[in-house]
């Protein structure tokens, strides 16, 4: 853990501290979105930037310097452990991660070996390393983060992104056995992969379970909570905050908030008071501005600003870090994220 | 109004009356999924098929003969009102409904002249003639069914199937006075299409407001509950009764509970008791088996059935539909959803 982060807006908002104001930042807000990202990445694939350490420190930086943000968060993917030993996985443009061979039964564990950080990703945390260097004593914390062993294993069945998770659901329910070992190996590597980012020096780590509202409450209870859980046990010795999230969650948040996590992520669907109600009090909340709504005129786009900021509002202004509902859509105007940035410092600012 | 939709369960269970056994059809039963609606369409597009009476009546026939299912739903489209009155709309398969041009402003009200259903679209009650000659007497219910103005609106905007609905969440923001004014033509596109096939002969009508789940409660009860009410309050003469159905609708049960429809349809994220108390007791419910277990093995599906019916009963057995969460997908074993009509038909016998 570097040691400016225990001093950051985002840190303490995490654990419900008080806070100079309401900290900031955008699930994927290194992306598409920005000019000067599509200016440095180039031609080549995004598996090849975030295995440049370099790179990856300048993409994780430049939203930091284009938005004033709170926090950077590491420019990487939620299959990058996967790709690195060896799975066989392609994240195609437009589309997002690939499976050459999904996993389809028990033969495919063999092709889940543990993760070793520092021999299969050095990369990651060295970017790490490189960014925290630059954060340093600047008061924005860097978040680092890995796909929470449900949203992995949806890739690695479904062989890519999918509107129904016909084929995971199908497995976990009439192969409980083989789903248990399945999420045994992912745990294992989300909790590798984090453990390696925080040794190399982020503030707090997101879990991203972003798939997980697809499932009935009792699919998550029985199939898929354990799990989260001990991703987040795993952590819990190194003491950086935790925050865990989905989209369409809605009917999970209250199982979510037992997983274990300091912050539960909220999509835009569920008002961040009602969250709160659901998830209970020893969580923080993050989020929830629609995405969608940032391509709006400023005007309805402010005004959905402050009906978030009032709703994450717990009475003494802890325990909020403002996002979006789910991150930032390619054609967004980034003049407008900019400005909410300015807004949500601007009204969440105390003292 | 057909005289014999009265006697079938389908009607009573909507209307929370005494059922001889739980009915049972299934959203997209008719379609893709089944080799004879494959051989009976042959190559020509979706939208000639459904103006193609005799074909359509086949069509909206062959999956009651083929699982025995309590009801029938027209074979039709949501989109074939605005495609009927000129708007430039085509059924991409594998897609959906494409908009040659997409409404963009007030500009384009103008192209949304008012449904005259019999010269419009003459054919679709044709086609709910020769089906409810057909059914008649025989205990099957035949389903009508028109798009919730929302949804319509939904495509008529951004063009096509979204993920995000940015354009019309934009719209709706940023220019309320247009976006109401869109709202009454395709309230009025909604209640005039729905009269049309009741005085035909269905014997119930599901309003698809299939991607309201999409937005917050605030919007959904700002700037779609109320052109669902008028819709529902337009057919309310006429004696049948409504089914109100989306995805993802778990925050907004509460407010569609109140739209004044006589069924709630539910996705398979809220257990059907969880929605009835969200609902009301003033609705019956219509769910809520999630389809993409129905190409898991038959234990699993079997298992996951009964718990749709000991959720959905109500104690006394009444006020429940049964049905998948959202509609039949193409590659469902088909073997499995008639075993599922058998199941549900033991389970919820009475006397």
């Amino acid at each position: 853990m570097s040691d400016q982060g225990a001093d950051t807006d985002l840190v303490r908002a995490c654990l419900r501290q008080p806070v100079s104001r309401t900290p900031v930042w955008f699930m994927r807000q290194a992306g598409r979105s920005l000019p000067e990202y599509r200016a440095a990445r180039g031609e080549g694939s995004i598996l090849s930037a975030i295995g440049d350490a370099a790179l990856a420190a300048e993409l994780t930086l430049q939203p930091v310097r284009r938005y004033g943000v709170d926090a950077a968060i590491l420019f990487s993917d939620i299959v990058v452990p996967i790709h690195a030993i060896g799975f066989g996985v392609d994240i195609e443009p437009g589309r997002g991660p690939v499976m050459a061979e999904p996993f389809r039964s028990a033969a495919d564990l063999s092709r889940l070996r543990p993760l070793e950080p520092e021999v299969d990703v050095p990369y990651v945390a060295e970017t790490v390393r490189l960014v925290a260097r630059e954060l340093a004593g600047s008061g924005t914390a860097l978040i680092g983060f890995a796909g929470a062993p449900f949203t992995v294993a949806s890739y690695l069945i479904e062989g890519g992104p999918s509107r129904t998770f016909s084929k995971v659901k199908t497995l976990m329910h009439s192969d409980p056995e083989l789903w248990a070992e399945l999420m045994d190996r992912l745990t294992a590597m989300a909790v590798a992969s984090l453990r390696a980012q925080i040794e190399a020096g982020v503030d707090a780590v997101q879990l991203f379970d972003s798939w997980a509202g697809s499932l009935s409450p009792a699919e998550y209870h029985r199939f898929v909570l354990p799990a989260t859980r001990t991703v987040l046990e795993g952590v819990a010795d190194l003491d950086v905050p935790t925050i865990l999230f989905g989209v369409g969650t809605g009917e999970l948040l209250e199982a979510m908030g037992t997983a274990g996590s300091d912050v539960v992520g909220v999509d835009w669907r569920v008002p961040l008071a009602e969250a709160r109600l659901r998830i209970g009090n020893e969580c923080a909340v993050q989020g929830n501005l629609d995405p969608a709504l940032c391509s709006a005129p400023w005007e309805v786009v402010a005004q959905a600003t402050r009906e978030v900021m009032a709703s994450g509002s717990n009475g003494s202004g802890t325990g909020h870090v403002f996002n979006l509902g789910h991150g930032v859509l390619p054609d967004t105007d980034i003049g407008i994220l900019a400005a909410v940035v300015d807004l949500v410092h601007q009204e969440g600012a105390r003292g």
